[in-house]
């Protein structure tokens, strides 16, 4: 739904909504059993939970498009994803639980190895250890620009952030990645007028980085790409009307969450943690956002088994958060990471909207077969949030 | 559907098409029973029906959204009510079967209650009788502004309309309603500038009316809103390329459907009254949208046992129509009117299609549990007339 639209029907009320993400939830068949990691499950709770709600599939971004987390979460939070897009530099600040301000302009950096006449032979540095990329990135950190401050942080093996603080910094600048090797990385340079001052100060940090990196083999340059700012979007609490909580332990998810204005609550990593957090902070908020990564990475790895068990272990605590009895409950994936893919998939993702005013669809379990008798059908993402919100009353009625 | 594509495929034929829309027809389980309206009504004629047509549900403007009557009656006649907006003001002069001429402004008027310093006191003058509103909408009507005509009609209790007649009025003036109690009515304004001559006008009206109204607590002032004009939207008959009748006892949808220009014809207040209207007219029209309101009143009045009797009633009528044997038959509602929340909701409505040229989809009966395994799927309410067209071979191929 357009936020525009939400912002009209938005109103406040006391009742409660939870949305319980699995990331990476939806699964295909294993190819001995036949059956989805939702299937293989046991998911006595989940299956309860089924037969009283109304019941089907999301699709994250559009119809076979395999969406990253960003994209992911933005749509089931209301925000749609191919409308609100997330440079890449802001999305690495962000896993990072970086503090952007409006003003900074944030890169992704690799570094990489380059031959004697500068020419890339390694775009990852033969993936640096995580320590030896946190050395490199303090040594580049001691390096000083005009009026601008330049924070460079690392992330994981040759992954680092770029952050440039300071007064008239654009993002109109293009990568300095070729994406391809034998070839030396080219300059910045402005991909707008506006973006002149800003290419000229990058260039300016990449030249004295190269010097501090001669001698550094593997790692001995760097590409940078995905120039972004901070995005200014409207706020989830105030186009929404409702006090947003976020209970995710990985940085990237609590960033996203942040970036849409919720409060990123601390929280532990394991699913008890986060319901604990749930209840602790259950009069505070109207709106909680529980986050679960261990379905996602388990299927990445193509761990069928271990994805199996991860469900359950979020079935077994459930409970928890259905004793608070909110007046909406979704439990739901941001996309599907199906086992045998071992990687993030376009495929539909499982969805229950469990509520006293919703329809009960006779869904028996909550897997990929059942579902397609829900009542919801297969529909986008980006309006879970408009019927959870219908769901908990907080809508106004539509024309007269 | 896009209107414009509408007409590039619209087509003439002698073929026959049946729009019956049972007023609020979605609904919730009761909580002793678990069942709801369309499941514990008698309903043999309906689910044979069922059973011979492609199912499914339809949203009527988008998901979480609760339609008002315009809304959701503009969507079943292919009008996308995010699109199609009717000003409150038209609304009501459609609802009293005023008959609004395009260069007309109309307004919703409240009698409302202030005291000595003028501050709203009551923003319904304590719901006066209809007959004392009667009687205060002739005096005003005595009223005469330089050039202008002025109307006021009563509406119910203490609603009225005012519609303004002359050359050069505009609907760009702001509302005299603060919505609020303790505050004198602010004077209208032009929200445009092309409106200044309009809220002059207004507010001239107003000082007189308010001289009228002294002394006649607890109706001793007047509020004014949703200042708009008729629109101009495409006809029906021409984009869809159809004679078409609104068989309609009800002003508000009568006036809906004149406002997409059908024919609203005569009509008693009964189904039966309907069905005779739908046969008698047979061989004048193409298209009849039969509207039904019982089935609405009975579940805003939170009475799910007269919601379910109504539902039998409408069953025990329907050969009256089946026996015209048109070439398409709908029934569907243009919303979810549930008894347990007496109100209407944003829950995706059941519809059905039987046609010679459909599919049956194995649906056994017509009610909210079996539909979900329906073809049609979830899909908008503004799409269902392009579904009729379709299977009364209205519409043309598209492209080579």
């Amino acid at each position: 739904m357009d936020l525009n639209l939400v912002r009209e029907l938005a109103q406040e009320s006391d009742t409660k909504i939870v949305l319980l993400v699995m990331d990476g939830l939806g699964g295909l068949p294993h190819p001995d059993t036949g059956r989805t990691e939702l299937e293989a499950a046991w998911t006595s709770h989940f299956d309860r939970i089924a037969r009283e709600s109304s019941c089907g599939f999301t699709v994250p971004v559009a119809p076979g498009v395999t969406p990253g987390s960003g994209p992911g979460h933005l749509a089931l939070f209301g925000y749609d994803p191919l409308e609100y897009m997330i440079g890449r530099g802001v999305l690495e600040a962000t896993g990072i639980d970086f503090d952007l301000q409006p003003a900074d302009v944030a890169a992704r950096g690799n570094f990489c190895t380059v031959d004697g006449q500068g020419r890339i032979t390694d775009r990852r540095a033969g993936r640096i250890a995580t320590e030896v990329c946190a050395d490199l990135c303090a040594e580049l950190s001691k390096i000083t620009l005009d009026g601008v401050q330049a924070f460079v942080e690392p992330v994981r093996e040759h992954r680092f952030v770029l952050v440039l603080r300071g007064e008239g910094l654009t993002d109109a600048v293009s990568d300095t990645d070729p994406e391809r090797l034998g070839e030396k990385p080219p300059s910045a340079h402005a991909s707008a007028p506006v973006g002149e001052t800003t290419a000229k100060l990058v260039n300016q940090w990449i030249a004295e980085a190269e010097k501090r990196l001669a001698g550094r083999s593997p790692a001995n340059m760097l590409l940078l790409r995905g120039f972004a700012k901070r995005p200014n979007w409207p706020s989830m609490p105030e186009t929404f009307r409702l006090r947003a909580a976020a209970v995710a332990h990985y940085p990237m998810y609590r960033g996203l969450a942040k970036l849409v204005g919720m409060d990123a609550l601390a929280v532990g990593p394991k699913i008890e943690d986060s319901i604990a957090t749930v209840a602790e902070n259950w009069g505070r908020f109207d709106f909680f956002f529980v986050h679960y990564k261990d379905t996602d990475t388990a299927g990445e790895d193509g761990d069928y088994d271990r994805k199996v068990e991860k469900i359950a272990e979020v079935d077994a605590a459930i409970e928890g958060i259905t004793d608070l009895d909110p007046d909406v409950l979704i439990v739901t994936g941001d996309h599907s990471t199906p086992a045998v893919m071992a990687a993030h998939s376009w495929h539909p993702v499982p969805f229950m909207l469990r509520s006293k005013l919703g329809r009960a669809d006779g869904c028996e379990s909550f897997n990929e077969i059942e579902l397609t008798r829900g009542s919801l059908g297969t529909f986008p993402a980006k309006e879970a949030m408009a019927l959870a919100m219908a769901h908990a009353r907080r809508f106004r009625k539509f024309g007269a």
